[in-house]
Order: C-alpha cells, then structure tokens, then sequence
C-alpha cells in the first residue's frame, strides 16, 4: 500500500509524535513531533526534520549544531499515531550534548543524571 | 534530588507521552500516556499503568490480556515532558499480539508488515 502521510493520525495541532531510535545501538535518544509535511520532507530528504513547538517552524535537525539524523528507517505504529524513526546520529541528539535525552533516571525515588555532556 | 511526578510537564490534558522498550532487547515496543497518578501507581507497584485516553480510565498494562509490562527503569528526557520505561514484557506489547506496536515499515513509499501476529 502506498505511504501517505495525510493517513495518519494527528493531534489537534495536527503533530504526531516521533520517537528517534539510534540504528544501531538501539539507544532511545530523543521524542520530538512531526507534521504532515516534515514528514514527507524527511522521506525526501533522508534526513530527519521535526516540527518545533516552541519556535512553530519546521526543525530539520542539526541544521545549525551539524547533529544531523539521517533516516534509516521509518515506522508507523499500530494505531498510527505514534512514529519510529531509526536514525544514524552524528553526534549528541540532545540539546544539553548527551547523546540521549534520557539521561536522568528514577532509582530508590531519587533521580538520577547518569551521563554527562559529550565534549566537543 | 527526591523525583515528584508533579514536576513533569504534562499537556493540556494532564497527560505525558511513554515510550515502552524492552529492557533486553532494544526493541521500542510501544508509546502510549500517563497522567501523574498512572506513574506514582507504576513506580509503587512496579507494574506498568498507562491512562487510556481512550477509556479516560486507568490501564494496568496486560490486567485483562496477562500481557504485563514489569518496571526495570524509569527515565525523563532533558524536557521533562517524555518518558522512556524499559520494561519486561510478558508476551506481546500489542493489542494486535504482535510483540511491539511498530511492525510497519515504509520502504520506497510503501507500507511493509513486518511481522505476524504471535500464536498464543
């Protein structure tokens, strides 16, 4: 059946989360949303691009850092409101340079930072 | 630093996206949401609950199916507003009883099923 991103299913702010997932290792490193349009812009391109929240723009990844997501493969969930991309990471994918942006983890209800910024 | 579920970043509805993985594996399994009260249940019990935005009800993860989500880890993004559980997955994550929700791939602009239902 032929993709097409108009078919899935979208919030009322017409976004769809994706979770990236690094190819290889396969490290959750970070959930950001999607449009319609960034959508197809990633199949295009290759590469990963997100819809911002905060600046209401397209963010096609690593455009200014060089922390690029190169697509490696696109999948859409059973209820087909939820995306998983796995990608090939250049560098860290967090915006505080970890290479996750799950690092803080919840033991003994304590949370914990368990890694530290990648150096440059 | 103590870890208080009330200072997540919930959306308008009070809920944060999850994303499943197994704890073995890698695998992604599924995303689905919680509202504060659904992750100190999880936390205390150490057996995943979801809330069902579709039931506007709690969803103790495999109460019906036997297909239960035991807790390993408990992780925050740097944002605050997404969840990573890795977990025990007794069985299928889906509710298509396919081991994770993301069995379909697009590959050159079509739709691929990638795996089968599990035989019970």
């Amino acid at each position: 059946m032929p993709f097409d991103p108009e078919s899935l299913k979208y919030d009322a702010n017409g976004l769809i989360p994706a979770i990236a997932q690094d190819f290889a290792s396969g490290e959750v490193l970070m959930m950001a949303w999607m449009n319609a349009e960034s959508i197809q812009r990633t199949l295009d391109s290759g590469q990963v691009t997100y819809w911002s929240r905060s600046r209401q723009a397209f963010w096609a990844k690593g455009e200014t850092s060089g922390h690029v997501q190169k697509l490696v493969e696109f999948r859409i969930d059973c209820d087909r409101d939820c995306l998983l991309l796995k990608v090939d990471q250049t560098g860290p994918a967090c915006h505080t340079n970890r290479r996750s942006c799950f690092y803080t983890v919840v033991q003994n209800g304590d949370e914990v930072i368990t890694a530290a910024p990648m150096s440059a």
